[in-house]
């Protein structure tokens, strides 16, 4: 733990087939003013939007309504929120759904009552919120973003054509987080693996950087490993409650800043598959499959010994007398049959990416990265061996 | 995560070698009188005392002292810190120290204010704290106990003759804790050594016990490799500063109670060293240490899956193909040479047991235990191979 850091979580989870059970204890310690927030009206179709509903009604709570969140959040909906929290006078925001949900949930909690434009303040000029900032709880039914405990924010503002991500602080996170693997079973199989590689990106983004010894490393490789192993028990059968389960909680800790202290990170595949996902609309954990195996073959050797670290810690691969490229490669090899078991296509042509399009995308990510630091022209390498 | 759980842990930790910067900041979160907590002088020694009464001098504090609290704190040190607080109105406890005066400063902070008798109602009847809980802050200087991020607080009554420990609720978790690994450089190698085990102990006892397949596990394995490369190094070279880190950073991971969701726990080795400990006051890492093989060998065999898996996983064995004895006993093996490499004896004559103590300390013993229940005469066994 080279580099110094403060860690505080103050998130409570409730996890388990029981959980929403928790969810009356929770409503108590708020006023009766909520706002309900949700997606596009799968709570509706599986139910869980009735079960909340019955508890917040046993809880005699004046509930609001905002449904129809985008999968990209728009701050055109934040705004409507924030409208609606201050002439509600409302006391608890509740986001029933996936990380979209939760995600506008915090945006429209400093919105709110933010003093001048929040937009502008907070995606930005990313500063600290400042004034009230309204309490918000989640119910997930999705696993993958980690938004359910953390301060992250990912909001599209249309009319400037921006998608922006910033992390709050813990002042913003979820103040509890109702987390029941089973609401997870109804998302369509290609959206569950969607948030398996999301996931697993995480994990990558944080592990792949810095040539320190630390704890943290062996806690991500920790994570990858269980998650491997209960994705494909949930490929098989995704109504395995243990693999789901698994899943779902391997999420949570993977972008929980747990994972993150006191480590340099990456973060550049999720910067280049935000520019393929603004060209294409492809689902996120989708564009960063396609991506990550070309990626990690374009910059293994100037981390190399933590690529062997990975095959071997991560996959179990034997470490290679021959050379360290061996088994970096053989471990890069690895996640890429992990790739391929869960359905992810090994091409960007099969998520609607045109030639034409290679350069505008590698001219509009950010650059930067872990071992190496990528520029335009990297980055366009890379596009083109996923091509 | 086939079992339900809450996790909720309100901690803020400030880690690193500039951490102690951070402890301005907290204090100004409080009213103006402090009470602090230490040992038996060993901060005075290392200046570190003097550090942090500099920062509560600058920050106006009225500081009250309770110094000399023992290794193992007893109920007389704690009602004598609940009268400081109540003649002083104190507005913070800052426990200065390892495990023990952290786990008295929580102690006092619950038996202040008590209704009632608090040795009865918190360490004999298990209540839950009501009433005013006085926050506790603490700067540690011991890696191991893990006190500083939960609610663990042991206590000693002399009186009656009774070590009792629990677990309190997070409203009793220290609301700060600053770890600077620097300050656990002038502790004697024997405590570094106890501690270090202690947080292999914390792990192993969360590890051994279930047939399920969870997240958990994974990160325990991830905290037992760590902590394995960190120990071997700091025994080489006591002023490494990332093996410290890491250690201190294990230690603190190892029983912040994320390392035990959604898992069925062991903790008879514990059980059993509380015992010896009784009869001979080893230092309790130590006492671990010397009966970890003998436990494990005695019931492996009830959770061989579990030691396969530990010896694959924490000790990078093969996995034998003529076997699962084989390979769990190679793992078994791996841990003794582990305890061999600390220094720790390899049988309890050497830490004052004699043979007329094994059967009242195994009649003593709270039974209990993972993949087999243990009883008396199952524990006398155990002693009988350690001795």
């Amino acid at each position: 733990m080279k580099y110094d850091f403060t860690y505080y979580n103050p998130t409570r989870i409730h996890f388990g087939k029981e959980s929403l059970s928790e969810l009356k204890g929770e409503l108590g310690l708020y006023g009766d003013n909520v706002l309900l927030m949700y997606g596009k009206g799968s709570v509706k179709r599986t139910g869980i939007y009735d079960k909340v509903n019955d508890i917040l009604s046993a809880c005699g709570k004046r509930v609001t309504e905002l449904g129809g969140i985008k999968p990209n959040p728009s701050y055109s909906q934040v705004l409507e929120g924030a409208r609606l929290v201050r002439e509600n006078g409302i006391d608890l925001i509740l986001a029933v759904g996936g990380g979209s949900v939760i995600d506008c949930a915090k945006a429209v909690s400093v919105a709110a009552y933010c003093d001048g434009d929040a937009w502008t303040k907070y995606w930005i000029d990313f500063e600290e919120p400042t004034g009230r900032i309204v309490p918000v709880g989640s119910v997930l039914t999705m696993a993958g973003t980690g938004s359910e405990m953390n301060g992250g924010s990912v909001i599209t503002n249309e009319e400037v054509m921006l998608k922006n991500g910033r992390v709050f602080p813990s002042s913003v996170y979820p103040k509890f987080s109702i987390l029941n693997p089973e609401f997870t079973y109804s998302v369509p199989e290609y959206q569950m693996v969607s948030g398996i590689f999301d996931t697993m990106s995480h994990l990558m983004e944080q592990y792949f950087s810095g040539d320190d010894d630390n704890v943290t490393d062996y806690l991500l490789e920790g994570l990858m490993r269980s998650l491997i192993v209960s994705a494909e028990k949930a490929l098989e059968n995704p109504n395995d409650y243990e693999a789901r389960s698994n899943i779902m909680w391997a999420a949570t800790m993977g972008l929980n800043t747990v994972t993150g202290v006191s480590k340099t990170q990456d973060w550049e595949v999720h910067m280049i598959e935000h520019q393929i996902g603004a060209y294409t609309d492809c689902a996120h954990g989708i564009g960063l499959g396609v991506i990550s195996v070309p990626y990690y073959k374009y910059i293994y050797k100037y981390g190399i010994k933590k690529f062997v670290r990975f095959a071997h810690n991560v996959f179990d691969i034997e470490i290679s007398t021959v050379s360290d490229d061996e088994t970096a490669l053989k471990g890069i090899a690895a996640l890429g049959d992990f790739i391929k078991k869960l359905g992810i296509p090994d091409n960007l042509r099969a998520i609607g990416v045109t030639e034409e399009m290679l350069k505008p995308i590698a001219d509009s990510c950010v650059t930067g990265g872990g071992y190496y630091e990528m520029r335009a022209e990297d980055i366009l390498k890379v596009l083109e061996a996923a091509f």
